[in-house]
């Protein structure tokens, strides 16, 4: 993990992204394909369980991956190649069989939505837990609206909390349902069509996503709109933070005090300060999903039956989305708790 | 409507968002609200009526509405300013009584857009109605999937047109969704905690929303979700109809002739040309789209109880986003009634 | 104008990028060209004549020109149609002879750009001028300087100015740089290689330069990297100011109150308030042009030898930018006509 | 090195951006520091002798620097910290005197830009080199024009050659120019006005820049320009490359043919394809930097004398451009190298 991650990163996260958890979800998937395959009758018994044992017997040759992908712009290609080794020549075929690079990867990163989406959900929901929590205890309190950057009139924590919390609430709904219908499996072979499963394909596709715990679904591999609406929801968690993150920095200010936060950044020249830096970096997370959420809509604009251009293009921003996003809840519930009210209410206007 | 206009924006849907119904539906929340308040006994009946009457009879001094915008951030102070001139005194404060300027701005937002997505819900039935008809006439046709811009395997343009209409369904389904819940009422008065209205404030909301044919729902002054929400849902229709745009771009090369136009766009200089103009204009909005989905997103930092700065970015932005998801719309209707698909089916590799 | 144009638009950046001034510009280029090419002996003399006059006589019919656009995707062939009617027979060709559309439309925009960054230097020199003015004033007044959202120590408005005054002057160079060689002829006729001009073409583009009082250049119709680095300057000048306007912002806080503004911004709800419209408004154009600089980025993966696609959404970028760096500006300049400094000096840490 | 950034990364950027070549660049920093400091005057030779000792033997804790830039939002206090323990007492003061975090990690940003400019310059030389063996050895061949996805008019290679090189030959002037008088020192001290240097932070600026190889410059701890421009720029190389991916991406299609690709990706499930990834993955990375680029100038709303939350956007984007820029420009060469050229000149349009 490098040092900036330490600040703007997530170790759950990245865990749940990282080459080793794609390897594994992919495997799981290669496992679970051939497994459906044989309880539809489109490969032997035998061989869907020996394409499970080679799974399970398998090492990685991550040199060989990474030139894989290097060359091929995918990482299927060399696996499916690894793993085929380790099996014996009559049941190389039984792996793989009729699917396509990006069923395989496309199906393992919705696994591993599963996975991350289980861990925000979990997050967001303590963040509620302590909004509420500060809400019971200091919700009464008077503050000092402010509108357009000028104090406004005076009002009370809860109303505050409530403009934090409400969306929240909106986007915990959300990713239930996202989490209820929007993860899918994909399952098209080399075009799309499912043709290469000698009209299987349908019952294949019930089977495997039944064996992966995911929705069954056509195939989407053209079809991007759901990635784009999963980084746009990510999108709007983080910045629903970023404002609970610009409220603190502004409320921490010296001159205005209605909050202290316990435990503030140091710094290497001024010894008195106490930097909001959870609070700040909300905000930077917030921009920066933004940003990355608008990227991720042009990698909607997928030509043809399978756009690498566009493809990579997700890659490299639902991740890095996701990530923000947990970093962004991880802070929020730490600058929840550093959060100290300043409990003696404040006279109208100064 | 300016010449760019012509191309790439939309006369319905920039109709809908003009000043004229942007003032129209202020009005409306303004006659609403007296009316509201009359209701629970916040303002007497008398005042509501001769505000109604005020309204009716309000003819905007533009200049005079341009010059407080400028001045005030916001065009309401100078809005109600007008009217009231035209109020006898007594009857003067029941106009915008305990409402602040994003009470009106927010809500005949939202009133505006209900049309527009009334329109774009349209839209969007039409072109689902003409890729089934193509499917009805041509779905079994042979054609060449391309992956990674290269031939793959034919399939057949059932396939193609399914891989086309499945996202504008989810589309359909998430703004009808939208329509039915997420149009809500914004009422929040100063700082957005409803105190100005003296215990009145849920009755009055429940009221006014009931009166303008809205939801009701808690003040959502300084929680812009709802908002970038529904930016980027209208990114998806526009970048789901950038990918047919792209298709038919790539389908419609001389050397490919999967598809021809009906009546391209001509050339000043080359009279041979047939362009795809349209296809190429989807392309581009879905593009300019992602962009302002993506800075919609930024405004969601919200500070405090009410930010100008965010505020005004999500002015610049939305309804931007809305005209080219209407202009996309009816580019795709015209782009598909334009398409002629080659009917010899084509063999195998080239 | 609209009310929304009042606030965040700009009248005279808007007027020079009007439909009418893109039109004066295209029949400039078309007067050039017939002159260049006469020049050159590519054209006879009283055809290049004949073009002149015809132009001058030249009334638009806009609703033809809208069709065209609509049609085209551009709207020089229903110009040149227009124009070409108004010509005798035997002189049409020498109209627009071995161009293409994109010449017009480039050179056009070019010639407007012209225009526009002289404005926008202008406006520079203003604002840098009212920053030396209050440097020369109140630069020895005491300032509590800001880190990390927290005071840190003090220091003086020279200093706080200096952060201001140093990007505006490299800004300053740069637009002086670009005005200097930047602003470029586009010559290249259908597919940019010039040959449509018999062997004349880099003659009647030098000719072309010189009667426009622009550089000469090779073709650069699909190398948009002038164009995406216009922008990106652009957007450095609006961020530039944007600082200036979040620091207006954070110091014009009641509670911190180092500067107070004259004739802020009124509120419909809360009479006692002076909002500090003008610096938020420079944070919102700050976040918008950043936003459309990226988009104009995207224009840069501009395919083949001209891409409908990605021409038409520098359309809708550019000039977006432009705008609102005029308006950046014209905000700044009034927002330091604002800006009252406290003058006693303020002790240390509060 | 992840998969991923085994096709989209690039090992050299990436390990000039690495937490050690950060590391190291910030402990050049101040040890030349500390030199400059004793060579002024503001520090005791010996003083500056202990402080490049200690730094010599200086091992990191990287463990405590992660804590710390979780703690601080910056590395330095726990850096400074470390390598102060490793000193006597009497010099700990020494050691970073009169600085702030800023000073360290922009100057130490800087000193590590100039290693990546020099490669990018390299490779863009290099890539420069292949286009003009390109251009000698086929310019002549015929090829067809398209224009807006249409054919247009044959014309040669080396037309289509010196669309793609004159923009790249401005990039690099731009980057030279960069390189000569962009990569300046930052010394301004807790808040940037140098007050902290006690009448000597010009000299010691001067004298820090000299013994870094950096030109000097007053402080431009809260002037992010030209951070913003630098971001830029690397995506206006990158751009200009996606538009040669998008180039050889349409003309590598099979239908056209016109370029063929030696060692195109392989395909799992397809063995006829040979994919142009390197072309398509440039077309990405345009996109990811034409998006990180529009993030990294919202960060130029820089608020204050430090903005924690803008300061690491900066961190989240502008080394992810960097990298992308190096991954185009090693994918760029590589495609170029791999691409044949159909010699039989084609007939007209098809």
């Amino acid at each position: 993990m490098s040092l900036l991650a330490s600040l703007v990163g997530d170790r759950d996260i990245e865990e749940l992204l990282s080459d080793d958890a794609q390897l594994k979800a992919m495997l799981r998937f290669e496992t679970a394909l051939a497994g459906a395959q044989a309880e539809v009758g489109f490969i032997p018994a035998e061989a869907a369980e020996a394409v499970a044992a080679a799974i399970s017997l398998y090492r990685p040759d991550w040199d060989g991956l990474a030139a894989g992908i290097a060359r091929d712009g995918v990482v299927v290609p060399a696996l499916v190649g690894q793993i085929r080794a380790g099996l014996q020549p009559a049941f190389r075929e039984a792996l793989h069989k009729g699917a396509t690079s990006q069923d395989v990867v496309d199906t393992a990163l919705v696994l591993q939505l599963a996975a991350v989406l289980a861990v925000l959900e979990a997050r967001l929901v303590a963040v509620l837990g302590r909004l509420d929590a500060i809400d019971r205890l200091h919700g009464g309190l008077s503050l000092m609206a402010h509108t357009r950057m000028q104090q406004a009139l005076p009002f009370t924590w809860h109303e505050k909390l409530r403009s934090w919390s409400e969306p929240l609430e909106r986007h915990l709904a959300a990713l239930a349902e996202v989490r209820k219908s929007g993860l899918v499996v994909q399952l098209g072979g080399p075009i799309g069509d499912r043709s290469s499963f000698a009209g299987h394909g349908d019952a294949i596709a019930r089977a495997l996503a039944r064996r992966l715990g995911l929705g069954d679904a056509p195939p989407w591999h053209a079809a991007r709109d759901r990635i784009a609406n999963l980084g746009s929801l990510m999108s709007l968690v983080s910045g629903s933070l970023g404002k609970i993150g610009a409220d603190v920095s502004l409320m921490a200010q010296n001159e205005i005090a209605a909050v202290r936060l316990t435990g503030g950044g140091g710094s290497s020249a001024m010894a008195h300060k106490s930097n909001p830096v959870a609070a700040e970096i909300l905000v930077t997370l917030a921009r920066y999903n933004a940003g990355q959420a608008g990227l991720l809509h042009q990698a909607m604009v997928h030509e043809n039956e399978r756009s690498g251009a566009a493809w990579t293009l997700e890659w490299m921003t639902l991740p890095a989305i996701a990530i923000a996003t947990g970093a962004s809840l991880r802070l929020a519930a730490s600058l929840l708790d550093q959060l100290a009210i300043r409990t003696e209410s404040r006279s109208g206007l100064e």
